[in-house]
């Protein structure tokens, strides 16, 4: 069973106050909390444990580089990456997929390649692929998602011509919420010799991620929205991909040996981590995942899936708000609009004096918001810790708006 | 009066042993420990004031929003710059650098234009620009110090030809404790047209810091050096060579604008600053710096002045120790190696056994100990919670090493 509020009671924010009303988190898409375990490996990381790690050869140092190395093989675990050394860590999935653009993509695009996208990108997966168009004459390529915000797979697969060198998808929208087919991209994709780089950085906090399934070349994670600290991620790329990669940034730790006339690179996946890493932001990564693997990503879906419906019944029933993206299985993320001259904006402002957190705006989502035809959205999205009386919360205050701007 | 009794109070690290020993922890040019009020700053900033920043328009989104910007103003300070605009955020000095290498040389750089660099420079300051070697036939012209390790400004100043076009030079040498007179070569440079990156990551920890009266183009510096979190960080970028340069990372809030077919990027410092940062270690960063300030750099740097002193008279009396670097008011960083078969690895090991934590290796400076004949060095580097004491058990310990090995 999902106790929800011994759950919650793992997550000290969730008790304060906003405004003089409890705290009802609504930003996760955003950004995550913390629970105490990672708050305490911090603590602990740098109150009895703290060195810099692969370079010393003292107790201090050994054990921090124990601890940080340690969460590969978790970060591993939780991905189901087939080997260990496919996880590169990072601060985040910006870093992963810059990582991908500038040390594989940017050395083998010739102009005229193509790089499949959908619309509803993040700014973290399209921004990269805008360099290779203005530095290298790359071409984008855009899918549209269906009416409901679903993504076709085969109209992704249709996008492939014979200069396509790679598709760049989500795994899950992070203003709809939908769920994308990746493992069907992933394996027409194969069939024609496409790589394909997802960008995990929704999905893996609200479901089970398999790499090795879904069969993609490239996925990233960020910590961040994964109960982890801020500046903690990793990126995994499958080892063959790994070997066609170019060093992106320079530094220690990424080479062998350093003359005035050549250096010498190191092996994957220190090859791609230069210089002094967040070594106590990735072991509160590892403690985020340890925790949540206490809990199982099939009850978080779970539970999510039951926010989802209750949420999606509830604010389907206000007929002076427009949803947008309504895909079958779509993840707890909710974007909505209200009827009358309500600004997105105004609706949040409003919300927060009630206590509701959510977002308002683009949300890192220019494209998806030209193809809608919105400014702006207000959006509501979930995670492990939710309610539904935080659902109720979120309509009573909707409540309020409509009455205030109608 | 400086209470270093009290200031080793506030490092809650210092007060545990290790190997059955109270700590000596001389490892502080590779990683500082961390004050109390650092390790506060983080557990507040994630369990009372935690969400993301810039994005929302809630409560906690505002609050952490003001907490991570008020950063740059302390940045701006502690370093003097004229304008807080000119600090970009990140997550240490590598980044620093190579943003500097990809955003400002790479488009610029034309095959056969030369970058002037010490031999003296740590990695970071080496492989981004072997980068612009291997991949744009950029030249690098190397600067040899002088035989007590001092760093004569005029050759500097020499090896600058028609087709130079930077000047890369650390502040301080992370193994020779060498400080650099920055100050000479930006003025001699400038009189000719070339900028210069200096590399404050040992430099800033020590010294008080004034980029204009340096009068550099770029200075670099790291968090985590600086007492403060792993990942965490700055580079200070003068603000006409900032209007120079083209993004490095691309993704959320760097952009003003994204479409399909173009993007308009946003203004600096958030131009160079893409995705969700590491915003609670900037946080804790600014911490760091608040201390810093309520101690004060000037006292900081005559406290190491006098361990420098002590440290450098009681190993000089060990004639079987060779100390390397000694020029004029240099750092309390001290490189050595010891008569024998003693490996500097063996050394480490060690002192370990003693509590006393200390580097062996190259220190991700390979250029410089191929320039010295070395393979490795054990190096002692201290920090403001150093104390004689601690030169003296270090001194114990090596006398431990010398009756072992010899």
């Amino acid at each position: 069973m999902y106790d929800v509020d011994a759950i919650r009671r793992d997550f000290p924010i969730l008790a304060r106050e906003v405004n003089g009303k409890p705290l009802v988190y609504l930003d996760n898409g955003a950004s995550a909390q913390k629970p105490q375990v990672v708050i305490d490996a911090i603590t602990r990381g740098y109150a009895e444990e703290y060195a810099n790690v692969h370079r010393g050869l003292h107790y201090l140092s050994n054990l921090a580089t124990d601890r940080y190395e340690a969460v590969r093989g978790k970060l591993q675990r939780f991905l189901n990456a087939a080997h260990e050394d496919e996880i590169i860590f990072n601060t985040g999935t910006t870093m992963g997929i810059n990582l991908v653009a500038y040390g594989w993509a940017m050395p083998r695009f010739e102009p005229g390649d193509e790089i499949v996208l959908s619309v509803m990108e993040h700014h973290a997966n399209i921004v990269p692929w805008h360099f290779l168009r203005e530095r290298q004459g790359a071409v984008l390529k855009w899918v549209e998602p269906e009416a409901d915000g679903s993504l076709d797979p085969q109209a992704v697969l249709d996008a492939i011509g014979p200069r396509t060198r790679l598709i760049a998808i989500t795994h899950m929208s992070n203003v709809l919420g939908t769920k994308v087919d990746v493992a069907a991209i992933c394996a027409g994709a194969r069939a024609q010799g496409v790589p394909v780089l997802v960008d995990g950085s929704q999905a893996a906090v609200h479901m089970p991620v398999d790499v090795q399934e879904i069969g993609c070349d490239f996925y990233a994670i960020t910590g961040h929205k994964l109960y982890g600290p801020s500046g903690s991620g990793a990126i995994y790329i499958r080892k063959d991909r790994l070997d066609e990669m170019r060093p992106f940034i320079g530094g220690g730790d990424m080479i062998r040996e350093v003359h005035r006339d050549r250096v010498i690179y190191n092996e994957a996946p220190h090859k791609f981590e230069a210089g002094t890493p967040g070594i106590v932001s990735q072991i509160g990564l590892g403690a985020a995942l340890d925790y949540l693997a206490g809990i199982g990503m099939e009850r978080i879906a779970a539970h999510e899936a039951d926010l989802r419906d209750y949420a999606q019944s509830r604010l389907g029933a206000l007929n002076w708000l427009q949803l947008q993206g309504t895909a079958p299985g779509k993840g707890a993320i909710f974007s909505f609009t209200l009827d009358g001259a309500a600004h997105a904006h105004d609706i949040s402002t409003v919300l927060d004096k009630k206590g509701v957190a959510v977002r308002a705006g683009q949300h890192c989502a220019g494209p998806l918001m030209e193809h809608l035809g919105l400014s702006a959205t207000c959006r509501a999205s979930f995670a492990m810790y939710n309610t539904r009386a935080e659902v109720d919360a979120l309509i009573e205050a909707l409540e309020l708006c409509h009455e205030l701007f109608s």
